[in-house]
């Protein structure tokens, strides 16, 4: 089997409302020195051996990932299920 | 400036009801070897060089993470900013 970590998150250019609250959150509880806070998604796959990268890449673009606003990157790391 | 990135996943032991769904539309777009999805949040933050590991842990434990059923880990990476 193959483990693929899917990273998405919003493209640099677009406003994270989502890390704004968060950031405004943290800032409330008293930690100084937070700058910046952006929100993803990281989707883990376990997958058959034969998966390729361009059928992972497929799977991101048809449904993992909303290429219009998201990017993404994958690794895959071999695993052995017991 | 300490590029901070979390991953945060459900427990092993509770049921990803997102990660079955994501699961079943992968496979009714004909991907077949797709054995497992569990799907979490990637949270990168942008915080001062004076942060420390137990700050970062307590951020997490205060604010980013539900403990009750989400586990966390994170990587510390330094960065220059222009």
């Amino acid at each position: 089997m193959k483990k693929v970590t899917v990273a998405v998150a919003l493209r640099e250019s677009i406003l994270d409302p989502q890390g704004v609250a968060v950031k405004g959150g943290l800032v409330q509880l008293g930690f100084a020195g937070v700058e910046e806070v952006r929100i993803g998604k990281r989707i883990e796959l376990l997958v058959a051996d034969e998966t390729t990268d361009a059928m992972i890449h497929e799977m991101c673009q048809k449904l993992l990932v909303n290429t219009v606003m998201e990017d993404y990157r994958f690794d895959v790391e071999e695993v052995t299920t017991a």
